[in-house]
């Protein structure tokens, strides 16, 4: 009869410190998001199968928590593999629900449409330190707007909630993936092996140019090649210079208006943000997704070693799934990742209201209590958090505790005093 | 590779509209439970299968959504039984995950101590209308509180909000287990078929004192141990003085200090209330869960024609589970219900700042835009909300979507007007 008490393997119970931080993270998304007229959305946890399996997923397909199906419907003497058991799983990230609502609901919702989601989503991924099974996205997206306003107003939003979060120095890396083909195309390697260089280039960061050099060679691909894709990266600067390199070098396989766009959306950024961050034009940004169509954006942050987040523009997707083509573009935050980094620096939320523990004698006799309780409801009603307790034997041991929860004030009621 | 577009049979996505309202109920819930002491807490939505299954549901144990198990685990040639496939399920509640959290982390937690849980639920339950098999939970508990100042917080919490969400005239009842079984005790039912008697007791709101009586006879109870019982409540008011006949009339049968308890938190609760409600005695409250110990209460409200909400004293379940005793009580508001009837209300949220549309002719040149863009970046840092759409060939309809999700004011750029 007794409980298991861990949680199940890989993921979390959370405690009041770090819900607090979630809670006021959370909020902040939805002021600052709001304020960008994004509206909350929200979809089941559980998904049909059929669409988790849809392969745009990628790799996150093989880590389904499925759901046995339920009745008359489980036959468990007839089921010959694992489809025949299951007609559902928990959704392993929110797009492709997003795709699932907005081609249930389209006639309903404004046209172009912004999607502020935030929810759990489930992988059964190997269980490593920092990474959960259950863990919060935050996704902002898009729909039904071409132009490069949308990737603007997504890189402003994310931007400014991140240095309302006191986040700041960090980077926005910015791509487009029509850039990273050319540059491929120009280079002279075939189209159906850009996929390989993509991988390759993606790892630029650990490897190096030198390392990339190699395993391109090692691919087997033209020295000429890998000797005029190389010298490319070495010519382009991280900056609006790079781009205007870009659209002159890449003139004859670059579409047009590719780069004067994200010249214009590194511009307008960089002249309308209000955070303390840079925008730089990286060639090298690959983003393993293979959906995307345009541009393509990712967070760098020094403090936490790595991207905190990204996005891009994915024009068709939702088409592929609704049947009718709708352009799309989004923005994800590590939801984790910044709560960690805010957890680790102690972050304390501003402006809170006092937090204040009235302790009470015990058997206090209910006319006392009740003078108490009218005293407590006064200071909760200007929005103290007021934390009635009897009085332990142990008080100091009992005061530690509640200070450890934030209870900086403490208020004693005996009943001869009062 | 079309997806299904409907979400999986009995869940629903939510739209823009019913997300304010909730997100809305949610802060107030947060804000408010807050000045009460009450901390956020969050357990995984999948829990393991044993404590699931360990009885402490009752029905809904047989509604849970059971998660096949993954990799090497599964092995489905020599699966007998349901059981051997699955190692996890989705919580049916937030008082079984809440034990086994008390049970892991007691000792990092205050005592007593007082948790706010929101979150997802889910039951496998015969779809029907207004009730879905994912649905919002939201429990207050405390646990480690022996005295009735813990019945007098829960219920002064709860009604506080619901006043604050603009619910008046609505009844708190209140009874107590041991008044219940005192009852039948004095009226001589054997006490083993207690459980039988309450069971019928409890359709009293449906069949009146008459259907009572006539479904206890029938089950073949003593003719004088009826008539007692039905007698007793046609003496007893729904107030403190029902409280006190009772407290005279079982005293033989009665633990002490039971009416003299209700007869504080009836009183207490009376006295420093400030919502607009009515708190009664009330003798046939039953409340299914058989796990009660102690004061149970529901809220009833005309408006919804049920209850919106209930809770009590269960002091021996979180000791069964995790084998120390543990004292606990607790209160469940249905905020599914009240998101509900606040959108049936058309219930506006007071104070919202105002929500903006900036519509901007095509192909605005872009150092017009960025002119837009810190336009916009100023108001919102003030706090509005500011759409930004590129204008449709047809405005009106497009102006017509946005007033349906709340804009009702238009700034509309032309190029050559700028």
């Amino acid at each position: 009869m007794a409980l298991k008490k861990k949680p199940v393997t890989g993921m979390k119970d959370i405690l009041p410190k770090e819900m607090e931080i979630r809670n006021y993270v959370m909020n902040m998304i939805r002021e600052t998001y709001g304020t960008f007229g994004f509206s909350s959305i929200e979809t089941p946890c559980v998904e049909h199968i059929e669409n988790l399996s849809s392969k745009q997923g990628g790799e996150n397909e093989k880590l389904i928590f499925k759901i046995l199906k339920r009745g008359e419907k489980l036959k468990l003497e007839e089921a010959k593999e694992e489809a025949d058991l299951v007609d559902s799983g928990l959704r392993y990230d929110l797009t492709v629900p997003l795709s699932r609502y907005y081609s249930n609901h389209a006639n309903e919702l404004s046209a172009p449409f912004k999607a502020l989601q935030m929810g759990n989503v489930w992988r059964a991924d190997r269980p490593q330190r920092g990474r959960f099974r259950q863990f919060m996205q935050c996704d902002i997206d898009i729909l039904g707007e071409p132009t490069y306003l949308a990737e603007i107003e997504l890189v402003l939003a994310t931007t400014t909630l991140l240095g309302k979060l006191d986040f700041h120095d960090f980077t926005i890396r910015i791509n487009d993936r029509k850039i990273l083909k050319a540059m491929a195309q120009y280079s002279g390697f075939p189209s159906e092996s850009f996929d390989t260089v993509f991988i390759i280039l993606d790892k630029m960061d650990k490897i190096g140019l030198e390392g990339v050099e190699e395993e391109l060679k090692k691919e087997g691909f033209e020295e000429s090649a890998v000797k005029t894709y190389l010298k490319l990266f070495e010519e382009i600067s991280p900056d609006i210079q790079g781009v205007r390199f870009c659209k002159e070098k890449l003139a004859e396989v670059l579409p047009p208006k590719t780069a004067e766009d994200l010249e214009t959306i590194i511009a307008t950024v960089d002249a309308v943000k209000t955070a303390d961050f840079k925008i730089v034009f990286d060639p090298t940004l690959v983003r393993g997704m293979s959906y995307y169509t345009g541009p393509i954006f990712e967070i760098a942050m020094d403090e936490f070693g790595g991207s905190v987040g990204g996005g891009g523009r994915y024009d068709e997707m939702i088409g592929k799934f609704t049947g009718t083509d709708t352009s799309a573009c989004g923005f994800s935050i590590g939801f984790e990742r910044i709560v960690m980094l805010l957890l680790e620096r102690g972050y304390q939320i501003p402006s809170e209201k006092g937090k204040k523990a009235y302790l009470i004698e015990k058997n206090m006799p209910a006319d006392k209590l009740l003078l108490i309780l009218k005293q407590a409801e006064e200071e909760r009603r200007s929005g103290t958090q007021i934390n009635i307790s009897i009085m332990k034997k142990n008080k100091k041991f009992q005061k530690e505790q509640m200070m450890t929860e934030g209870y900086t004030e403490f208020v004693e009621f005996f009943k001869d005093r009062m």
